[in-house]
């Protein structure tokens, strides 16, 4: 979030990496998996957009679970810190180092192999250091789905969209990441494994452990392999652009396509007219879907596993006859089906644009919030009202996951105004969004999580009973403090 | 099970409810909220199938969740044992209190409102003691389906749904009962209330508590309250019974069925020969649906939330061609599909009343194992053969929700063999069948729990890394063990 400061450092303790702990690290990992020059350590300790530059003693890349079991009871023994980091893509800060950490980072991405792969059973075990990509990419090849979809897929690792339970584009039909997980294995603070790499729907033996190191952001344990869920591959997709009377009509919209796709919606992103122009301006090829003068839009796709039957009624068949019901009920103002290939994947480069386009346009400030779907156009209406009471020029660009409650709420800078003085109204705004969202029961982050940038809007907005629930698993499962400390929560 | 003898009990320390204590509860619930009266108490303390006969001091009945902080604060500063109790219908003893309980019953069925219903957003706010089909009844009323669907539903209650992670025969299109829920109120062992009652998709800020409340059996706090989610109510539905050539023959089949559906499969259950006929014999009205003398049948329903349109293909037609596809293949034998209600009311009955019929057959032994799903047939076929290993005059009975791995591997004993004869063998069986499945990676229980009676066979059976989290985090959140105490885990 350009503009945003960090919040302050919290103390993360640990012992300094001596040369003689290099050296037995190097014994576990060998020369290959160590990295300690400065130069080459740049990519590990800072963020890809280049907003936080933290540091570490070494970069360690095990290359399998009984090196990272190793290296974990190293440190453990000897109480340094590591944070465990996957493709290193996050937003918030979860898998970069503090500038003041003294410890590892702890890289997966030697671990990369697809373990096995079991289409019949529609499960795949996995290593963590699997780049999403080529698991979506191995899934197809056997005629299977691998839903997770999102802007980073191309470099991101499955070790860390689990740890961060990962959203993206097809949340709506398939869920969170840990939807699509069945079992996982995890190296514990203590560098015991944990072995639950079941392929199993059902299993009722005691509490549910994978959960809790989903989402925990590597505070809890490091996830070095998963058996994942796989769906058919879709074979009679339809994607078309809707421009709409307003969100409400979107929310009212969705609620019928459920029934009307056969529980088929795939996407469901409503996309400002703001936003469309945006991406029209500096992302070279793209097309206006269009021509309308609405100020909002859906981008809605539906899918089908079931390849268009000679002489019945596919996707786009029942995808004609409900928006020609919405037109008729006022909600849809025009669409388009998308005829070809080429015209589907322009309508999805604008939507999945937006991010790059608004870094072009120049300064300012998103948030990535939920509420329950159906109090979306409350949350729009009001949200901007509190905003522009703040900066009245300020620019709304608004975007979202409709269908799962997640709003990017985003906002340009006014015209000329620089990213310094932008920052100055940052604190009140990002308050005035966030005590919005709690009010209505919704959440200050819906799929980015808290890493280091959020770290104070958490401790500020869960209640003190949820933080103490927080931390009293946090102190239990890691008492020395020594996984990703200083991310998630504040101990002190 | 019948023939399964008891663990070794536990320690459950529990200072002795006094009466000094029993009027302070009486100020908190009122005398409507106390039940003291040992043959009032009777049903709160035997389990519904008569093999469980336990104590409690007096059950309390507190009528909103203030009432259950100000109890659980009370037992949990004089160190009171507290047992949750819904509707009392688990099958592992995880409801009942152990015989020497000397704490309090907490029962949630007064606590039986539906809060809040959002057809729009597809959400459904409601308190613990509600009745499960009262809840499928009031979604269904707003043209919406809760999906949880079991034996049990006309007197189960949802908060021990939740809390035991119920399962029940659709899951494998809509998960387990921990898939149908966006949030939850829980009272902690300390009487502090966690309010998560939020109705979101998606919240990634820390770690996700409600995961960890479910499946615990009350042994970390009490679930109160719980927004739920809904789907479209199904408008199309086709429900087939399929003679089938063998189990391998039922996992590949539906292998293709998911896409054949459009991802429509709502349930797939595994009925051999030897249970139907069980139920033709035992159920009066039972009907054969199909004349064939073949071992394996399937019973297959495909339901479909958009009605059949005039001239279009609807699930019937679809299912029509996949079994004549299927018939081809050789995986099907002969099928019917149901052209009533009443047609398919019968092929449900069968398969519901298997249960039933088992109890007046005579003794019996059932595990609720689960596999992953393409290894089902292997896991049939030498569990068969462990079994008939020790005892081969046993019957088996085998049954499956297929589709999630779930095997209810049940065997009734040999022609005229009494209880107390099976019963010595039941030992053996029950450790060849768990040695199995734990050798194939499977779960000792898929569905049922582990309550009292699987406590030492959990034990037995997880790895002690795995005992040693979930106790860690038992410890952690219910320091004075006050909890649900000699459930789940043995912490000794």
């Amino acid at each position: 979030m350009p503009g945003a400061a960090l919040p302050t450092a919290p103390s993360i303790p640990s012992a300094p990496v001596t040369s003689a702990v290099l050296d037995r690290l190097r014994a576990i990992v060998g020369d290959k998996g160590l990295i300690v020059d400065e130069q080459d350590k740049l990519p590990f300790v800072t963020d890809w957009r280049g907003t936080l530059a933290g540091q570490a003693a070494a970069i360690v890349r095990p290359a399998i679970t009984a090196e990272v079991s190793a290296v974990v009871k190293l440190c453990y023994d000897n109480g340094i810190a590591i944070v465990p980091q996957g493709g290193n893509t996050g937003l918030m800060g979860g898998a970069t180092p503090w500038p003041m950490h003294r410890g590892i980072v702890l890289s997966l991405g030697r671990m990369n192999q697809v373990l096995n792969i079991d289409p019949v059973g529609y499960a795949m075990t996995v290593e963590a250091g699997c780049i999403l990509e080529t698991l979506q990419d191995t899934a197809a090849r056997h005629d299977r789905l691998f839903p997770l979809s999102l802007g980073a897929q191309g470099s991101c690792m499955i070790g860390g969209n689990l740890s961060t339970n990962a959203g993206g584009v097809q949340v709506l039909r398939y869920g969170n990441a840990r939807n699509l997980v069945l079992g996982l294995e995890v190296v514990l603070a203590n560098g015991d494994i944990w072995d639950g790499l079941r392929a199993l729907k059902k299993d009722n033996t005691g509490y549910d452990l994978k959960h809790l190191f989903m989402g925990a952001e590597g505070t809890l344990g490091i996830i070095t392999k998963a058996v994942l869920k796989l769906w058919p591959a879709p074979k009679d997709v339809c994607t078309a652009w809707l421009a709409i009377r307003d969100p409400k009509a979107a929310i009212d919209l969705l609620s019928e396509a459920h029934a009307a796709s056969d529980d088929n919606v795939g996407s469901c992103e409503l996309i400002s007219r703001a936003c469309t122009d945006m991406v029209l301006r500096h992302i070279p090829g793209t097309q206006d879907p269009l021509k309308a003068e609405t100020e909002w839009y859906l981008l809605l796709e539906w899918s089908s596993a079931r390849p268009r039957q000679d002489g019945g009624t596919g996707m786009s068949d029942r995808m004609e006859q409900f928006l020609a019901d919405q037109l008729e009920a006022g909600r849809v103002l025009d669409a388009v089906i998308a005829q070809t290939e080429a015209q589907s994947r322009n309508m999805w480069r604008i939507r999945e644009s937006v991010a790059e386009a608004s870094r072009t346009e120049g300064p300012g400030l998103s948030y990535d919030v939920s509420v329950a779907v159906s109090r979306i156009p409350e949350f729009i209406a009001s949200g901007f009202e509190a905003v522009l009471a703040i900066l009245p020029a300020i620019r709304p660009y608004p975007l979202g996951h409709i269908g799962d409650g997640n709003v990017h709420f985003s906002f340009m800078g006014p015209k000329g105004m620089d990213l310094g003085t932008l920052s100055q109204y940052s604190a009140a705004i990002t308050r005035a969004v966030n005590d919005l969202v709690t009010s209505m029961g919704g959440s200050i982050s819906a799929e980015h999580g808290i890493g280091i940038e959020k770290l104070d809007e958490l401790q500020h907005y869960r209640s003190r009973t949820e933080l103490d629930i927080m931390r009293t698993i946090k102190r239990a499962l890691d008492p020395k403090n020594i996984m990703n400390p200083g991310k998630v929560l504040r101990l002190g």
